[in-house]
């Protein structure tokens, strides 16, 4: 064999290498490593000096990771791949330049430093870990894995309206679809929403125009059930919902960055919204900026997500995991931050603290935490029991671990558990079945069709604090949390409610009662724009009964600053006081709907109303539904 | 807790489980497994009840399993889920029913019985293991993953054709696109072929006719480079390949089970062919029927596979892999059995037999015997190269193990390796990029785009005896094996080549070297005729030079009963023996094209003809090519 020579044509990895080497390692006292340092050398594709670091057995045990000041980029295709069931996500064959597994008690500390991916990519990718911290860094995405584009014109007898379609989101019409070409990936005009430029944020009315309507149903629908299951099917499968459904659509290019919509069946949007889209649920959810599972202590501190093609932060299985100052913002002159929620945690336990953080224009809730409902489908043995996962966005969750204690629900009966067992084990079949042991023997009552959901699995306590959560689709917090929240000087603007604490078990199966929650002291100003006739605070139930969901509730000290009546909705609810707080009206916008009313309750009772001002315009303040005592409003 | 009562709404698993496990196991002196039997009660849905015995740890060592004869069903609902990367298929989320992982020496004897399968599964899915055999049973699909369909109209003047669709079949037209619904799949007019009914074959001049023309290329190509990419991109894969395309076929539904097909661009099928299609490459290899990684020793006795959405048998870095009596046959009147390969093998050493197989109707070569070729893209250190793998359906192959010798190769120099290294460890960073350290330093010569093969992994020898190959679609044998190979007393009938030995870097990137290869006493009959004029024994190179690929090969005792002129193309060979042959014109089909010689010879040395009889009509039996010296037939 001859000496080595490295050829120019090769990359010059090598040289870049070295000089990292040196640079980058300081050792404690028994040579073992504590920090690494990487400097700005490798900004023009950071993944695999960093990845190569990680993944060195030599490293265990680092405890701090620094990073020069600066903008590095991160490619996929040296990226670490992980094939991944993602909750609330879909479950994708994925990169990652940051896998912290099994790793204790590490800091990486951007110093300033802005991450720049590209494709699809998680950034950060946590399992199986204890006291990660996160800091002083902004992760952003090269393109967006959603698209913008201006309507500049509208033609309402024709029932057309044209986009204006800018040199950063390159697309083609494909036999009349219009596709957004992004790096090895493209979307196309589905889950579309108008933002207001001036406002940037979700426009007025938003849901008299969109989402757009993309899909026809086809006359024949025998397709549907031309195949014979012997299982329960979802409908919501991508490989089921795209049956006896037809593109509707018909996108014409008039000239370049120019293009017509025909066949929109809502009313045609208005000549200067931005129509923002990100492609279809079953295919946008890929790319979450910070994926955490089985992790206890995780803190992110002044961190920024400017983008992800997903969620911000998706914890499941973890605990004790604090933000603070962790904004979710758009970046470059974009509308839209992250294309899903901002945080949204499942299954975790502990504390869960959201502080001084700001959620803006992400195109889904601030928050959601809950757990879930799976559905038990066989008695096995004794002990033993087969689940079934509800949602093709779930699949994979697994439910708890050994000696959690585990619900059984009869949604229709009652909201609360009926009985409960404790975990001996879970053997995860495959991401929609799973069989699960309990120590005790099953009860005698248990039936198929009942509802399992993890009673250890809730956050002991939620805490959001100081937060600013505006500009976004959907809700500012989605809450299923039963044991203690506190919501405390927040700043909502939201384009659906901003606060929406439901029991939800027919789409999602996102499990959990909400009680003992404190909201205090924060401003609402004109949720709900986009269309709904909701309370701003809504607690709902999937199922119309009479039974108690939701107890210990004080809202306290907030301001209403609203342009539409309707302030709370409270349903199946035990114990509710509503006191100290100021309704005004905003005039921000129209008056959208014909509601009477400004506070709408039913099936509940201990609800109290004290020392409020009411500055609104509602012809009833208070209105009560059903056969539920009357309420006076103080 | 009260005591366990088993509603009956419940499915009766429990029941059947106490039965099953009562009649189930049979146990050594020591009290440990060695023989599991399967009754068939389990016989509605197997997989949940076969699982649950082969993840049982207490079953470990088990050294039988035997099922009692009969039709069971194995449904995808309750079975194992793995994510797996395959060698020339999709990467795919797939359920088994059968996983055996590290298991010694297993036999599972089906005693006849027939195990039919629903939807996207892998029937067995081995890894790991040592002595595995599998005998006596059938394997099949309930709704095969292709479709048929019978063309009852043409019109050739307006170039449209009509197909009548069974019920076995549902289908609906989306868009002007027909789509096949299967059991959690579905497929369009891609990859579409002729049969013949009659013959139950191929049918004579497909090629004339098929694939269908299913995309138009968009007159605006920009959308190609409209995002920059950092590295090479592969613009097969499925992300690239969709952009600048669109659908070119419209399809309309003149009554139920009836449709016409307008837009094909190629001749307009006949009326009364069968049009046989399995949607588009990208898509449509998901469920082979047998997958073997990392195995030592798989033995396949009596075993019919009928269907199976993708290859029969597909073995990758496994060695002593024997076939015998393994059937690939189409069921139930169908036209096609496998969906690709009936077996194929990458990366295998040892012995590779099969024996008195057939494989028939298949949509895909009989057998595929290769090693890969992956190009070196980066140096990382003096041991260690970065490697990309080319195609994206060989994405997460591993090349090789500690000490495998792994050749350096510069096709354009040499088709054998310039240099050689011994592999010390392979890190797999994602499916696309591997990282491998050697034990000697690299040399100086090594350039960036040079590839490597593992030199360890080709089989010792290849046995292909008393089989019977024919009426599917591609070549016979496509064989990249250097050591040794023996092809004897095999029946062929083609559509392309009955053997293809190559060099193949451009595509597939499948390395190896045909050399040493003995093809005796088997029967070519009418092979390629479906349109292409090749050989039908072939020797060709994707570089066009004079440099020498192949070697050793010697063609003795074989009839070609053939339609058409050209039987043997011979390029790039030093040393090849053709003797004692018999040609006869079969006058099967029309003669197809306009070939002056049956034997075409070029860049190659050592070409001998001995003692054949030629009863052909072509005018010049032996053409030799370029400034190769010219060769006597006799």
């Amino acid at each position: 064999m001859s000496k080595p020579f490295y050829s120019r044509k090769l990359h010059i990895l090598i040289l870049l290498t070295i000089i990292f080497s040196l640079s980058a390692c300081f050792s404690d006292k028994n040579g073992k490593i504590k920090l690494l340092h990487f400097s700005s050398d490798i900004s023009s594709d950071a993944t695999p000096f960093v990845l190569k670091e990680l993944l060195d057995k030599e490293n265990e045990g680092v405890s701090k990771i620094t990073f020069e000041k600066g903008e590095y980029h991160f490619y996929p295709d040296k990226g670490l791949e992980k094939f991944c069931y993602i909750s609330n996500h879909n479950d994708v064959v994925i990169k990652t330049a940051f896998p912290l597994s099994q790793m204790k008690g590490l800091t990486i500390d951007g110093q300033g430093a802005t991450f720049v991916f590209h494709g699809k990519m998680i950034p950060f990718l946590i399992d199986g870990s204890t006291n990660i911290a996160i800091k002083n860094l902004s992760i952003d995405w090269e393109v967006p894995f959603h698209s913008e584009a201006l309507i500049v014109a509208n033609d309402l007898e024709n029932k057309t309206f044209d986009l204006k379609i800018a040199k950063e989101y390159p697309y083609e019409i494909r036999n009349g679809q219009l596709y957004f070409i992004k790096e090895s990936y493209e979307h196309n005009l589905g889950q579309a929403i108008l933002y207001d430029p001036e406002r940037r944020a979700i426009a007025y009315n938003t849901e008299d125009y969109t989402p757009l309507t993309i899909y026809n149903n086809l006359p024949n629908k025998n397709t549907k059930t031309a195949v014979a299951y012997k299982y329960k099917v979802d409908s919501h499968d991508p490989v089921q919902n795209r049956i006896a459904r037809e593109y509707a659509l018909r996108v014409e290019e008039l000239e370049p960055g120019l293009v017509r919509v025909y066949n929109h069946r809502k009313k045609i949007p208005p000549v200067g919204k931005v129509l923002v889209c990100k492609g279809e649920q079953h295919a946008n959810r890929l790319a979450p900026a910070i994926r955490i599972t089985n992790t206890n202590g995780f803190n992110a501190k002044n961190v920024k997500v400017h983008h992800a093609g997903g969620m911000g932060l998706i914890a499941e299985n973890s605990s004790d995991l604090i933000l603070d100052r962790f904004d979710v913002t758009p970046s470059r002159g974009r509308m839209v931050s992250t294309t899903a929620d901002a945080t949204h945690f499942v299954g975790c336990r502990g504390r869960i603290e959201l502080k001084k953080c700001i959620f803006k224009n992400q195109l889904d809730d601030a928050t959601n935490v809950h757990g879930t409902y799976q559905e038990v489908v066989d008695v096995i043995d004794e002990f033993t029991i087969g689940v079934r996962m509800g949602h093709y966005q779930q699949q994979g969750f697994v439910i708890g671990k050994p000696k959690d204690k585990v619900g059984l629900v009869r949604l229709k009966n009652s909201f609360f558990p009926y009985d409960s067992l404790t975990i001996k084990s879970v053997q995860k079949l495959n991401s929609r079945y799973q069989k699960i042991t309990f120590n005790e023997s099953l009860p005698a009552s248990l039936e198929s069709g009942d509802l399992i959901e993890n009673l250890s699995a809730y956050p002991e306590m939620l805490l959001v604090e100081d937060c600013i959560i505006s500009n976004n689709r959907a809700r500012g917090l989605l809450l299923s949390t039963p044991n203690e929240t506190v919501i405390r000087n927040n700043f909502f603007s939201t384009e659906m409610e901003a606060l929406l604490i439901p029991v939800e078990s027919g789409h999602w199966f996102e499990s959990g009662n909400g009680a003992n929650i404190s909201i205090i002291d924060n401003t609402f100003q004109d949720c709900n724009h986009s269309g709904y006739n909701r309370g701003v605070i809504r607690f709902v139930t999937d199922d119309d009964n009479h039974n108690i969901a939701f107890n210990n509730i004080n809202i306290k000290g907030n301001t209403f600053n609203h342009f539409d009546n309707l302030i709370l909705e409270v349903a199946n609810t035990d114990g509710l006081v509503f006191q100290e707080n100021v309704i005004t009206n905003s005039k921000t916008f129209p008056k959208r709907h014909n509601q009477k009313s400004a506070f709408r309750l039913k099936s509940s009772r201990n609800i109290q109303f004290k020392k409020n001002t009411y500055e609104g315009d509602a012809e009833t303040v208070v209105e009560v539904e059903g056969n539920m005592q009357k309420v006076e409003f103080n």
